[in-house]
């Protein structure tokens, strides 16, 4: 018998903290099982040891298990050990080269989403994806089985979606491609993620308008009403696989391809998507370097979509730059609002026309190679405002908002970066331009982030502004300076790049 | 600013905990880096997030970082945010097929030994090697800078010594090579782990004789004195890279072969050995499955050898069932004495013989296959318990010890566990053997274990004692006395094994 203890550190498993003595007496070692009883029920846990957490005779249990088995400091609880689950031994397998049957993909799964295995484990896992890859079969299946480990909606009619890759700052078309497309009819029920590496996700933009933790009866209403969502994935436990995955291959920067394609198509599946467009920016720093990678892996997306009953389309888009000018949570809302109002920047008006386009043809609201003139027709219109007024009020928020309201949230600390000599802008630097912008405070900080006053191919004279930074904070702004100046995010250069001397071949 | 407050469980890598809404609102998230600063240093630290643990404004500081940079709870401390270390881009480059260069594997090894790197990152690593595998070039790599992370010891003349690859219960053998060889004159100074996964390992046995946690210089006057020692190797700090990399190996089950092959001969290079022999169990329930394996193996063990200047042999030896008929540290330490005595188990004498056989004429003591013949007759001659003796008062442990001394830590509490049948013993599962001794205590209770009174062809009748399991304490003697039931390690089968009737071949 242990005395509980509860400890709330977050491992992303279920796991205990014994005293190193007793670890010792008991035989066991860090990351061995134990099966822990409480008041109202059993659970396994992962071992970790401490020599001064827990005294000994004490037994540590995470918040999140002690109220699952119903129990508090200073219960006494049992414990047995148990062996290390079936998945283990698939994960193994995959290591060694092997394809994974259906059964131990969904071993695999079910342990994730139990929380049975640990991070370590999870990641030996999303390792051997990196290493040894799935084919389409394995990563038909490992779709399925993330689709059943949630939660899933269904809409009565058909349903259209739209997914970016992601990994081009500033890329606010969602905001926009979602009240086109519901003006024109069709049915675009819209979860996004928050930011996991950029200075803003959709769910962050959108929070600026209205809330985006809705609950499932709770999206099917605003639906219902608008044609529309635009909510936090998150909030739904839809294919929670995916999000614990995330855990891992966030800090190994890995994203391995069998998970991104049964990451992606989890999601849509789990919203019953019938059509599903996905924006792939491509280009120099972006996640996507040439057309070539973007076919490649566009195959692979139209394939599992097709396993899965969804017609899929890929859209290959230039991301070798940010999309619009504003990065971070208010300052891209309010370029959004302002694009739909009838005043937006070339690019952001292009992209989300473009995409907007592409499912109104395949919605049939237009024929084929009419669908970008269609969308832009309905946000000149002003139709796509009014929708996006509705979708707000029916999330929640102010559907009476303008531009005004949001640059009161800008923050109020700001730098403005100039050049320190006449050129063109050769070059954005999609990374480093967002981790200005991050360090500025977005997106926990609503109105940090950064506007860029000239895109590639703009002639600059020295001393002329190129963005501004915004924060909320001084000592973020003092940072977020520092590191533009140290990474300079926008490069100027003449129109004369490099000058090669005649004597340059006599050199070699 | 934050305020410090000291924990300590142990993650293996260098860690804080911040609180929930403070690692929001400085924009960190799980796994992310930043650098300390403490009174007498800093130090880059990986980011844990608590909602309760450590308070807003607080910062939780592991125990062994506390120490490192002079900070005790309530002091205030800085911090400041780093990138992620180099070694995780070559971690990277292995997961996806790549030759790592000995700068790659050296900024691998360092950031390991640092604890920069988290334990999800280990097994990154650990599962790239699994997966991609090494080349030989990069296996001699990863040894030397192994040894290059650690300690080294040298010793002035010729070093001999042994290496068992484990994976069969109760080997005491080395308690009798080392005592064999250093009685012919030859230097054997032989650094040995605790047991990770089986009853005892060698330095869990002679801790039962001698404490076996000595330093560099205490060993190097143990040797001057007795051409020997049997010291634990953890307590040396030889090769800590790979006393870490055990850490991820150990909970996912995997044994590389690079990790296999630089873990091995990094230990053994360290303590300046010339001439290695290496034990291969081999056969049903052992590590290694059969002959073409372990020939395999033996090869790249000796070609990394060789590019290290030592020379390797291995010897390929039965490992199907235990050796002896002890396991557990007492039990095996009165087998190991009782052999050195003239009253040894035959399979513990002709393997102890064997292998010291082999070292004794690389040394060139005797002829090319006098070897054994020679090394018999020093143990019969009492010239190795003499040996054996001397090396015991030497570490500090009483060169008096008798057989009946041991008896008396033997655990109180037995079971005799019995035939149920008549018949002949078929085979005695390694694992699950040395699976009940452990249950029953082993090694942390030194008087714990099993002890076999029927091997492999022995004739039992129903009612004979098959084997006795020792305990300290009745709790543990109940669970391994379940297990046994449960997993029946030792089978007990009539000489007819299956009765196939002339109908068999009509059934296809």
């Amino acid at each position: 018998m242990l005395k509980v203890k509860t400890i709330d550190i977050d491992f992303g498993a279920v796991e205990v903290v014994l005293n190193h003595n007793d670890a010792l007496e008991f035989g066991l070692n860090p990351h061995d099982r134990i099966r822990v009883k409480g008041k109202c029920g059993s659970v396994v846990a992962i071992v970790n040891t401490s020599e001064s957490l827990v005294g000994e005779g004490e037994i540590g249990v995470f918040t999140e298990i002690a109220k699952k088995i119903c129990v508090r400091n200073g219960h006494k609880i049992d414990y047995e050990r148990v062996g290390k689950p079936e998945s283990l031994g698939a994960i193994k397998k995959k290591l060694n080269g092997g394809k994974l049957s259906p059964e131990e993909i969904a071993s695999i799964v079910r342990d994730i989403v139990s929380k049975r295995i640990t991070l370590v484990e999870m990641s030996a896992f999303v390792s051997g994806l990196q290493a040894v890859g799935m084919d389409l079969d394995e990563a038909e299946y490992l779709t399925k089985e993330m689709v059943a480990s949630g939660k899933t909606i269904n809409f009565e009619a058909e349903t259209f979606d739209k997914h970016s890759l992601g990994g081009v700052p500033g890329d606010k078309t969602t905001l926009i491609v979602v009240p086109i497309v519901a003006a024109a009819g069709l049915l675009i029920p819209k979860t996004s993620s928050r930011s996991i590496t950029s200075p803003a996700g959709t769910a962050d933009r959108m929070e600026v308008f209205a809330p985006v933790e809705h609950g499932i009866n709770s999206i099917k209403k605003i639906v219902n009403k608008t044609n529309a969502c635009m909510v936090w994935g998150g909030a739904v436990d839809l294919s929670p696989a995916d999000d614990a995955l995330i855990r891992v291959e966030h800090p190994l920067s890995l994203d391995p391809r069998p998970l991104l394609l049964a990451s992606i198509m989890s999601k849509k599946k789990s919203v019953g998507s019938n059509f599903v467009v996905i924006d792939m920016p491509t280009g120099e720093g972006a996640k996507i370097k040439d057309k070539k990678q973007a076919r490649d892996l566009a195959r692979d997306l139209i394939e599992i979509g097709k396993r899965l009953d969804m017609t899929v389309e890929c859209a290959v888009t230039y991301g070798a730059q940010p999309v619009g000018d504003a990065m971070g949570p208010a300052l891209e809302a309010r370029e959004a609002l302002s694009t739909l109002e009838g005043n937006g920047t070339p690019s952001v008006v292009e992209k989300a026309t473009a995409i907007a386009g592409i499912i109104l043809e395949a919605g049939g609201v237009v024929g084929k190679g009419k669908g970008a003139e269609k969308a832009l027709e309905i946000l000149e219109s002003g139709k796509a405002l009014k929708k996006f007024r509705e979708i707000i009020k029916a999330q929640g928020g102010n559907s009476d908002v303008c531009v005004e309201d949001i640059e009161k949230l800008l923050g109020k600390k700001k730098k403005i970066i100039k050049s320190l000599r006449a050129g063109y802008v050769t070059k954005i630097n999609n990374k480093a331009i967002g981790n200005v912008a991050k360090t500025a405070g977005a997106p926990h900080d609503k109105g940090a982030g950064v506007l860029l006053h000239a895109k590639g191919g703009t002639r600059v004279k020295k001393g002329d502004a190129l963005y501004t930074i915004y924060a909320e904070e001084d000592f973020k702004l003092k940072d977020a300076e520092e590191l533009a100046l140290k990474t300079k995010p926008v490069l100027v250069e003449g129109m004369l790049l490099e000058d090669i001397p005649p004597t340059f071949l006599g050199r070699h």
